[in-house]
């Protein structure tokens, strides 16, 4: 191994799924286990599924326990990264999966998460373009940002999916940036580990819902940051979550008009454009359509699209492990390139199906 | 008891919801069962949550074994019933739990399901607006075609679902008919109980996908129907139906565009004027979501809205039991409409949660 | 109705439950939901499946809340139920769904919950042989008790779903009562719905576990002393409950040595002339297993068997539905026999499946 | 990569499974796949979830097709191995994921399967003990077998974790051969790929069953086999397997008879001594019980014990996921220890939670 790694918030799924992937990384070493309530605590009795870290003992999340390694990945509760972070050296390699430095705009954080924005920091959904434009024109992937960064901001796994989806067609100008309109269901693991009654397993299985409906769910600006650039115009999203019986995966469910005069192979070639040489997005041969199983422990995104053309919109669904792709495996993504090291390194591609 | 019933198609999921919920329903007693491969079998052997029926024995489905009854009830496949009730006397009441007599346009049928059109019978929404209106001048509910009908046809699970959602924004005006964008989960029962690989458990648990993208599913022309006649209007549609990993159940998340200078007490108004009355369809007070499992095994419809102003859309969020409203708790509520019973008997309002 | 009940715990599963299967009980009105942190909330908002009691507001678990009613139920934690009905008249039928006065042996009660002993009551598991004997010499069952009680003990749902499976066979003398082997799978429901970490759907779907290993369940002194009356001789028990992925539901696994020199048609004959004339507890016919959705949300209890003659043992299945069968249906099964109303009365049967 | 490997049954779950570990091997290429009904066809549209592969055209199962490799695995229907294997060079390692070649006694194999005996292959279980005995006259593992073998018959799945959790303690005498008691769940990709009714997601969501109960199921007398040896005299076992709802895991919830005057210490001690050194065979720490989703993915398997005096019975706990440790990651296991190559190679340890 090269690097060593501290994983703060380790004892909560992201934390778990982080040191889960990194149990298969050649290149990085997690040598300090960091977490809050439960420090002093053997790791081994918290993580049963982790046997490979049940010597270690969990430390508290200070600067002092965190630096020292070559990567430091919090993840942590709304509103504690930034300070952390500010006690850390700046070649460290430091990866937010919380929300604290996605949002450029200091209103947007204000509106939906009513604390004092700590700033942004580069965003890590190294396929998303950052401009419209097609071929030569093309603006460049969000990778390339990342290819020198020392913080990183990991996406949301909403915002994962959705942009993943619908930044080709708005890129490319197939699709129209006005009245997005996204339904999108998850795992239950996307809403954490703490003890709440909804979350039980027996008010979850068998049993669909949704929440933060009418565009007030944190994701919102988000998603409209990343595909308003991408669209090189304001887009207008209606953004719907549910909450699925299943542990993990997100299918969202994205749609967009279609723009005036465009037909189906140009839709469909905006996307096998955007995606024909990426490792982990993957558009589906016609008539296969993604289900969450297929990337279920993979860094994949699967996506198929349809165009409707009686109802004049484009129709995406994309499919991610909100752990994965959405959490944890992006962010060792976009570790791997601040790293120089190949993208792809120790993530797997394969989904655990059934 | 005061009428006698025949169930055909008794085996499969509707057959069965049906016998279940008629075992509680004090003046229907089914003296008949007729299905198709396991004719001349016991009852009990084949459906052994059903007790009551288990001394019957499975008879072929033809109009000597049907006929003799008050009530016939067909869950048959496509294209089979039309046949069936043709040889049955006028007077008794013939309940199409399949597609057959649901749409009104020939060339809809044709387009659909590519063979010739049975023609329509009164549709089995007792609830659904047939027009535009409010008020004073609001249009009559489908229930008054009912209370003549000796022949009905229940509606599709997902169509249940989606125009009671919309049909009171639509009536009203306060969303606009164009560009209606629904996104629905189903639980796996609604794709029947003949056994395809892609239904299996071990594919279907934690798992979603999408299925019948791009307004190709058979739904969509009966949806368009419903919501163009309570619009006065020819809406446009966006449906996508997706599979979830649960056994029964609809949550179908339907938006439309607000309409010009509308605000969001004139929009919940709609929906409240709507179902004030209804005992089956209720809209929540505000915070409170539609869950599939508050409405399981229960003739009911939970609805919640949100007016997201930013995106310019109105969000309405319906469950239903597909199998109960969805399919055969609304096909007795309607036969109870043509008997002259109260709608509500024998039939459960409360949901079996958790 | 000719009888008003009050529920206390109105809010947790067990409540709940008795307050979805009163909807449709023709002879019992609920007319006061008590609860404890949630008094003074309205119903509606703590339980939306159940919209036959939205406009009732919950009040505190008093004496003076509870009395003035026909019937009283308890489901309240362990300890907290004596108190109360020693305050309630004599002639309420005061049901208790907790464990305080199930248990006769005060060591037993001492050894398992540590507290001061309540006393017991009469056990309402209705078809339970309460010793041995067979055809002219078998002893009453325990639905003699209940006849005239105004005290009721509600069976735990593993007692009951155990005892349903091994009384007759040791009642008639063609097991041992030595070594038996049960290992049972629940449902996440029984374990309550306070929110713990290891409830959370997350952690249960997909998932099986055990709890309560070697013997310190709860349940084991009361299944042991059921079993041990029926047996007419001390049973010796290895008793080991599991945590399925499914809201509810029990599937017990019972096994007892086979006496010597009995064969596999004496066995089968001493559960059917046990259960032969039971309206809610169905063995099923050779060839046809137990399945936990066939009794979902019903009162019933299916059982099958299977002579192991190379293993020298019995092996019993049953299902139940732990929150009917097993707590609120077997309750009100209980107090039907307590008000000298039919023992079916408002009990449905058949299972909700799929 | 110094082997290539050819798998055949690729597109069931066994040979899904095998492909989806061998992808993170860093010592086997899989070069070739083989299937039946689907040979001809792209693997790419049959396993979306393993995008590796998609490149790959199913070829038939030939040994034509399958000679050429280092390594060959069969995951086909019972009794075709035999026969392929035949054609296959002796130096080829050919592993057997079906039952032909598990048995030793030709009796036991006609009296389950009914067909002609294959004859037995060195059996795929390395951690277990081959005879009684405990530290220095402990007999030697399976796998000492296995470092030469080049046909080898993979366990089942329920054999797996029976074993895994009854050996150590029959090998030290500490419990008894004689009636064991073994109940174990299973989730549904157990029963392979094929579309039965009883599988669909409808029929098993929600739901636990029994199967094969009184001794029928074809893994008892391969179960009995494994145990007999470790013990040194004929074990008798009742074992009944459950379907459960989750699509992979087994919770084995094995018991065994205490031997007279042996302690909890002791007892303990038998287990730990056997499984100190093993890398994939985890006995947890005290207090905390196996949960089949710690090992989800992994070659893993969980185990904790209690001794339960009263009833005169220890009871051991398993989890594994039946298609990794219970069967591919078994497989590659031994492939590894045949090839001389380190045996934790390629061969996750870290199970997929939540």
């Amino acid at each position: 191994m090269t690097y060593t790694a501290a994983v703060s918030g380790a004892t909560g799924y992201a934390g778990g799924e982080v040191l889960r992937l990194l149990a298969g990384h050649p290149e990085i070493e997690v040598t300090t286990l960091a977490a809050g309530a439960s420090a002093g605590s053997s790791f081994g009795a918290l993580a049963p599924h982790l046997p490979r870290y049940a010597h270690l003992t969990v430390q508290e999340t200070t600067p002092e326990v965190l630096s020292g390694h070559d990567i430091v990945f919090l993840a942590l509760p709304h509103g504690a990264s930034a300070r952390v972070a500010a006690a850390l050296p700046e070649e460290t390699v430091v990866v937010d999966a919380g929300a604290d430095h996605r949002l450029e705009d200091p209103a947007d954080w204000a509106r939906f998460y009513g604390t004092e924005h700590a700033g942004h920091w580069p965003y890590g959904l190294p396929e998303l373009l950052t401009g419209p434009g097609t071929g030569e024109a093309k603006a460049p992937r969000q990778r390339e940002t990342l290819r020198t960064a020392r913080r990183i901001a990991v996406p949301g796994c909403y915002p994962t999916a959705v942009q993943l989806a619908l930044a080709p067609g708005l890129a490319a100008g197939v699709v129209q940036p006005q009245d997005l309109v996204v339904v999108a269901a998850s795992g239950t693991s996307g809403a954490g580990k703490s003890a709440k009654p909804h979350l039980l397993g027996s008010e979850v299985m068998g049993s669909m819902s949704p929440y933060g409906v009418g565009g007030i769910h944190r994701h919102v600006p988000e998603i409209r940051q990343g595909l308003s650039r991408a669209a090189g115009a304001e887009v207008s999203l209606s953004f719907t979550p549910t909450l699925a019986p299943m542990p993990r995966g997100i299918l969202a469910t994205a749609t967009a008009r279609l723009s005036p005069g465009v037909g189906p192979a140009a839709v469909r070639a905006a996307w096998e454009a955007a995606y024909a040489e990426e490792p982990f997005v993957h558009l589906l041969p016609e008539g296969l359509w993604p289900a969450t199983q297929n990337v279920q422990g993979a860094n994949s995104a699967q996506l198929q699209l349809a165009v409707d053309e009686a109802a004049g919109r484009v129709v995406v669904v994309c499919a991610i492990d909100n752990l994965v792709k959405g959490t944890a495996g992006g962010a060792i993504q976009s570790v791997n390139l601040a790293l120089g090291l190949p993208e792809t390194t120790g993530l797997p591609q394969e989904g655990l199906a059934p």
